[in-house]
């Protein structure tokens, strides 16, 4: 449709489109309090070893959330030092696996997409890194099968604070 | 990752992945049967009246179906003489809800948007017609819900012969 919406409201209308279609009484107040946790999600208890463990490195966030979702959610657990950039695919109004939104990584890093890792534990988004051109790691935590989209991870990890050592 | 595979691969990729998520035991020949059964679907019962009475409008199919796909299809129930054209989106290497696939129907009809009655069954496609300008029929035959995309369709019916009294 090429109807951008941001992923705040989009996170909305699926929860409510969820909700509906399994006809769960939810109020309005339930479905707010449901929204909020998205704004403050826990980290993973391998995500500050991990980012410790890259010290050095600069290193960003790309991501589909909402400039207002992944601010809260990185100052919720207190990251907020770890990243020298904070980059929202709401700058380009699409999503990934767009290209667009890709490319957002190597411009604003100044940097070709060969000299960064990207690192996603979402299978679709490690290949539509790796269609770009990224080196690309897979945070496989559920050990899952990745799927066939005809790109695969340079590198598979299991835990966040593996990823330090496919530098 | 804007990276085109026609409908044909990308249904036969989606059966391999099923399967083997779903850890089923299939071999490539049986694979393959179930591939050819997507060349041969059956029509559903209302589809020849429906179409008996539409007689004298101008008829298109505009599916993501690859032209091999759409043409044996509608060869095999014998209804290719009912069609003014079989549009594939394969002509634009895109899928719906693509707003260049949308159109496509209304350069190869030569037509305004707001005068092609579009019917889908399917409400994502009924939404992503009706953001492109079309009037739009969605055949809901599970009685489900529309999706919340933005836009609804025009008409609802709950069988495709229920379609030419909408025009």
């Amino acid at each position: 449709m090429e109807r951008y919406e941001d992923f705040w409201d989009i996170t909305e209308a699926a929860l409510r489109s969820a909700v509906m279609q399994l006809k769960i009484d939810a109020s309005d107040a339930q479905l707010d309090r449901l929204m909020q946790a998205y704004l403050c999600p826990s980290e993973f208890l391998d995500a500050r070893p991990a980012l410790d463990a890259l010290k050095g490195v600069p290193l960003a966030i790309l991501s589909n959330g909402s400039p207002r979702m992944l601010e809260s959610a990185v100052r919720h657990n207190g990251l907020e030092h770890y990243f020298a950039e904070i980059i929202s695919a709401d700058r380009v109004k699409t999503y990934k696996p767009s290209p667009r939104v890709y490319a957002l990584g190597t411009e604003i890093l100044n940097l070709p997409a060969s000299e960064i890792l990207f690192s996603s534990s979402n299978s679709w988004d490690a290949a539509g890194a790796k269609a770009f051109g990224y080196k690309v790691c897979w945070c496989n935590r559920s050990q899952g099968q990745m799927e066939h989209l005809g790109f695969l991870a340079d590198v598979t990890v299991l835990r966040l604070d593996q990823i330090a050592a496919c530098l």
